[in-house]
């Protein structure tokens, strides 16, 4: 079966891309927030949810990483990541010399900065709540506009695609998640998310926590903070690490770590994502 | 002389409120992006400039640690920590049952949304590009709509308070920094920011990088990441530390810090804010 998938919307963003390559056949519903695809899990509307994590230019997803700290009864299952193409699209009859304003989500405007700047360099831009709200601003708009955007959202919404490829940095990937009840079974080339604070902000505390992974050779692939929301200055650690929670030197490093923390909780062991310019799989 | 400041406009902003609360006889130069507030520094055109960098809610702000990363020439000279509070406005004749959009950037919606889901559950939210700008979309709306934006902005623009202190989050406060062309001189109650990155991915680099400073007893008092942008995966941290880079312990760890990192750069030493539920000045 192939299941039901939750994921941040609407049709023709680049989540609903990466949904399709996780799961060509699922049934999708679409949710207007991290925050609804989140709970359409925990509820059970869906088996699945996705959502994007971190983007290579932009970092990390901030209300992603808040619903992982905060949720409770949510584990991520998998990831997966996506090249982010931008498409510069206009209306049939819009010609370029005319463009007077660009819609689109302030990342993907902050994306295509360089060419803004160069082919318009006399347009407003706007920001719009996504790219495919871009698009439905630019169809409203009384000036002679265009709207960054996937290519998927050209066909969908019967707009043409005036440019391709506009991002001004090859490298622009997007790592999404699968938020499930529960993670993923050890396949010898996995990693584990979790995060944990300290009840004191006592110097060193942060060095040892790092020191019961690195003493038993488990890598830390990502290190990333996060305010607590109670005082400015007090944070919640993210760390992604090699190996999945139940590889015995993974295991005795996050058990050591849990004596240590305030708060700690596991997000899940996955599968690494293949990146084809990463080293080959140690077992294949 | 109070000499001139640029800071991330327009007039109304929060931005702004810090600048007075630094520099009350300061000559003003507003600029629309923080990019833009930097370049006004490293060209010459203003002494400092003012920009957001964290707040206790929200996080880090990415563009800000971007153009400290890669913009050489500019330095953190002082930090400034504001409490932000958030007004509904709204214009004169609009009753508080009319409402149907409410418009603000969307880290204010964000911040406001326990009070928004409750008082107007039925509004649509639309993103802005700040909070001044949002004033602007209600004043031009054609529905009656209301606007988050800072207490000042309703003088300035002619427009009602509704409702003060809407956050939902009374622990919503902002840090700033002043950026000029050289950091501040030591006061025995500073911190230091810098940045690092390595050549390579080897487990234990950060690790054994963070223990320059806890073995000479340096507090790291934050912690973060971003995108090298080069590829998925590649990180630059950015750390503060508490003291001052000619403290001689300081010194000594930023020195063999540096030796162990492909890029290594000092932002700059400037006191610590005076931070009321903090401990006590130790020189004081």
């Amino acid at each position: 079966m192939a299941g039901s998938v939750a994921y941040l919307g609407p049709a023709g963003t680049f989540t609903e891309q990466a949904v399709h390559l996780y799961k060509p056949d699922a049934i999708l519903h679409s949710f207007t927030s991290i925050h609804g695809v989140a709970l359409a899990v925990v509820s059970g509307i869906t088996d699945e949810g996705v959502v994007p994590i971190e983007n290579s230019l932009q970092g990390s997803v901030n209300e992603t990483l808040d619903i992982l700290i905060s949720q409770t009864g949510l584990s991520i299952r998998r990831e997966l990541v996506l090249p982010i193409e931008h498409c510069l699209l206009v209306t049939p009859d819009t010609q370029m010399s005319d463009i007077e304003v660009v819609y689109s989500h302030p990342q993907a405007l902050a994306q295509c900065r360089e060419f803004l700047e160069r082919c318009f360099p006399k347009a407003q831009l706007v920001a719009s709540l996504s790219t495919s709200a871009a698009v439905a601003d630019m169809k409203e708009s009384n000036h002679a506009s265009a709207a960054i955007a996937p290519y998927g959202a050209a066909a969908l919404n019967n707009v043409r695609v005036m440019a391709k490829n506009i991002q001004d940095n090859d490298s622009n990937v997007t790592r999404f998640v699968v938020l499930a009840d529960r993670d993923s079974k050890p396949t010898g080339w996995d990693k584990t998310s979790l995060c944990f604070s300290f009840a004191e902000d006592k110097p060193g505390l942060l060095y040892e926590a790092f020191g019961e992974f690195v003493r038993r050779n488990v890598n830390l692939a990502k290190v990333e903070s996060r305010p607590s929301k109670h005082h400015l200055g007090e944070y919640i650690f993210l760390v992604d690490v090699d190996g999945h929670r139940e590889d015995p030197h993974v295991k005795k490093a996050i058990d050591a770590l849990q004596r240590r923390c305030s708060m700690f909780r596991v997000f899940g062991s996955y599968p690494r994502w293949n990146d084809p310019e990463a080293p080959a799989h140690p077992q294949s």
